[in-house]
């Protein structure tokens, strides 16, 4: 119940895996590094995967499927993508059991030995590179805009659920194109697909901004994302969106005649959200009585509990309990009606709260009587009475209210979180005393950035995109700046 | 272009390949028995996910995600099931890649070797169970019932696109309950809910039965089934349910405390579909000129293609055509306009009519003279001229009517397919004249299956559900048998 969920000032880790787990998202696996997304986390998922389907439709994409298992060497042939991801795959070498020789288990069958390993998707564009190098022919077949939904592993040694698993359930687009103005604009345009989505869906507001060379995607030639803050002043990086140049085309041999009839690779795009998501939604909004979902993205909006004693009142009360419930659900609201019999109101209340239901209505035959209802607000923890006149506007209303009321209030806290540092001292107190995102000049060198990193523990989150230039002076290194950049400790 | 189709009396594998990949449904992949599902393939599936999800969430059922990787141990805890599984399974020995000695490739880290192998999940009762032992501890958490939508692996020597491959996409029930009758009740519910699916959006009629033992999943107490027919005769399993009565709650020591307070074992079911499916929609309704898909399915339900030659017809023929498909897409009809100018509209019809887009609207400026326009079903190949007066209900009505006709006929020729067999030498004469379902007599032991399917190459499909009990005669053993079974020949 709420009362066991561990303070968000006393421990933040802890709150967010109490949350986690008391609101029934997920369970840790009995597989190092796996977790089970239990249906009340992948229902939130559901809803976050059918809105960015949407947009991604919406935006000229199909969706389809390639295999989870990579020949290695197709790993191995850009040399920045095995660089960066050969350290952490799940490697199959074998594809038969038998019974081991004491007869107490099973063990790979030597002579199923695999002529070439295999391994497990860490993400997909060298498979998906080899497919475009045998549709693409012509400028005729392009662009090809394609997005893929499905799990990938990578092996991780410190796990958190939701925030970092080796297995993680995500989708990643992949496009191909015949210049490089349109493959750049793509990447620009799922970026704010993106960040629309977490504005307007998950209330939650980021920066736009362009990753440093280090923190590139590896293979990319640029790397824009959004980055979000939490509410302990961490930030946490919510999508990214890769220019990958002609880096797979050249190393898939993926050339197409242009419209001059010449030889040309193809410009390439990919991009990418996971159910990191989730844990994003839970560390934005939730509080100290449990999780908090913006109603756009709730499973359920609206709960209404009955309330009753005697065999009368149950009969009257469930049947303007049920006339509520059909209207909400005419009007397109996700409601549910929690008549459970063995479960009194109070313990409902509670777990309600725990799970993060925007509304809650309480109806009782005191209420019925004066025609009226109780209605309370999950991110104000607001009651009200409100009147049963009406009820199905003031609810759609109140939904829509909600959704506005946290994504606003989450800009004004990350204001209230974002600072300017133009010297060390202010950077790193800044740092210690209360976190958030801090702007300031960086010299664009790797050496400054992984120095900055070592002495504070802070990374240059993005240098962000649409923010006037500004020349200035490196804070660590005293060298001529030409930007402001943006720094944060980050999951 | 569909002159390339092989036909049907020519070579049917052949046949059912080329319609696979020329109308972009599938591809093959780099990975020997893996395959790649192109975006034509993957909107079908997706409407099949989407109208199954849907049937699934109103019987109870709430989504949730398990890990991909199993721990091999876990795997032998029930011993019917590692026998069953053990044979195909795709094992993770390693974690790492490293760049190998000569320096020209990638190979397993030796000390990135794992404690205990993994299994890729080839299906997920025991992950689970795993999880259900730590979940139930009383009557109150019951009943569980839960799906989960992913990817499975099964290693396969003979593989077919869709048909069998070694990776595949499905769903996958798991469901725990108090009581047998309950998990019994479930297992036939959820058989129903698959024969509902098949026919009334495959339009592909099915025979619901239950297995012999020899063809029971592994673990399972019984399974239930759906056998459909394909054109050429031999059947297909469409989905299975299986009652796993307490075997696998045994196997991972899960109990519960009934209402008596008594402990007891829990008992279970498990239900899938896959992308299986997506083959036998191509085999029940395809012909020699490419695909045809049953409204419901078709990801385009509606193809309109201009036709003009002046620029001044253009505008007029466009401005219509635009016209015509907005009031089919408000009217809830998945239409397209095929305004591409460096397509002509003969191609455009080849096109569609390959890949089974229901309805064609061809409109020209005679048509616009006339307020007309031609429609081309695409099941029966017939067209004819339809006055642009109330086309969309029109249309509306029509693809009702292809769905009922494409089911009605289907229904025919399993008809005129479906024979009695009395003695061998009818048997094998049915079988090798033309196929399709045979009712028999069978003594119910696994000695005359095995024989028969020896001899004869036809396997018992199912015993059918409903059907009276009929005293008879093996053919084969010449023992005594109280109820005919389904013989085909099958995928």
């Amino acid at each position: 119940m709420a009362e066991a969920i561990t303070a968000r000032s006393e421990d933040f880790s802890k709150w967010y895996i109490d949350i986690v787990r008391k609101a029934k998202l997920a369970d840790y696996s009995p597989v190092r590094g796996s977790m089970i997304i239990r249906p009340n986390g992948y229902a939130i998922w559901e809803n976050m995967q059918s809105e960015l389907d949407r947009m991604f439709k919406e935006t000229g994409h199909e969706n389809a499927y390639f295999p989870l298992l990579i020949p290695e060497s197709f790993l191995a042939r850009e040399a920045a993508h095995v660089e960066g991801f050969a350290k952490e795959c799940a490697i199959v070498t074998h594809s038969r059991l038998q019974v081991n020789e004491a007869g107490n288990g099973v063990e790979p069958a030597p002579d199923s030995r695999l002529e070439e390993n295999l391994v497990i998707r860490p993400t997909s564009e060298t498979i998906i590179w080899d497919s475009f190098s045998n549709w693409i022919q012509s400028w005729r077949d392009l662009p090809i805009l394609l997005n893929q939904w499905g799990n990938v592993v990578r092996w991780e040694m410190r796990t958190r659920l939701f925030l970092r698993t080796s297995e993680f359930l995500w989708q990643e687009g992949h496009t191909a194109h015949a210049t490089r103005e349109e493959a750049v604009a793509e990447t620009k345009q799922m970026l704010d697909v993106y960040a629309t989505f977490a504005e307007e869906y998950m209330a939650l507001p980021v920066i736009k901004g362009v990753k440093t060379p280090s923190e590139r995607f590896a293979g990319a030639v640029d790397t824009y994302c959004i980055e979000a803050l939490m509410q302990d002043g961490k930030a946490l990086q919510a999508g990214t969106s890769h220019f990958l140049g002609q880096n797979f085309a050249k190393a898939f041999d993926c050339q197409f005649q242009n419209k001059n009839n010449e030889l040309e690779y193809v410009w390439a795009t990919s991009w990418g959200v996971s159910t990191r998501l989730v844990g994003a939604l839970v560390m934005a909004h939730s509080d100290d009585q449990g999780l908090v979902v913006p109603p756009r993205l709730a499973p359920t909006q609206v709960v209404i509990v009955p309330i009753y004693r005697s065999e009368e009142d149950r009969q009257n009360v469930l049947t303007r309990s049920t006339e509520i419930k059909e209207s909400l659900g005419s009007a397109g609201v996700r409601v549910k009606l929690d008549d459970r019999e063995q479960y009194r109101p109070g313990w409902k209340f509670n777990e309600y709260e725990l799970q993060g239901v925007p509304l809650r209505i309480a109806i009782g035959p005191r209420d019925l009587a004066n025609n009226s209802v109780e209605l309370a607000r999950r991110d104000t923890r607001d009651k009200s009475v409100v009147s049963l006149d009406g009820i199905t506007e003031l609810i759609v209303g109140e939904l829509e209210t909600m959704q506005t009321r946290m994504f606003e209030s989450a800009v004004s806290f990350r204001t209230s979180m974002t600072s300017d540092a133009n010297d060390q001292a202010e950077f790193v107190d800044i740092l210690e005393s209360r976190g958030g995102f801090i702007r300031a000049h960086w010299d664009g060198t790797d050496e400054t950035e992984a120095l900055v990193k070592e002495q504070t523990g802070a990374t240059i989150r993005c240098v962000p995109i649409g923010e006037p230039m500004e020349e200035g002076v490196d804070p660590f290194s005293g060298k001529p700046s030409a930007q402001k950049v943006i720094y944060a400790k980050a999951y």
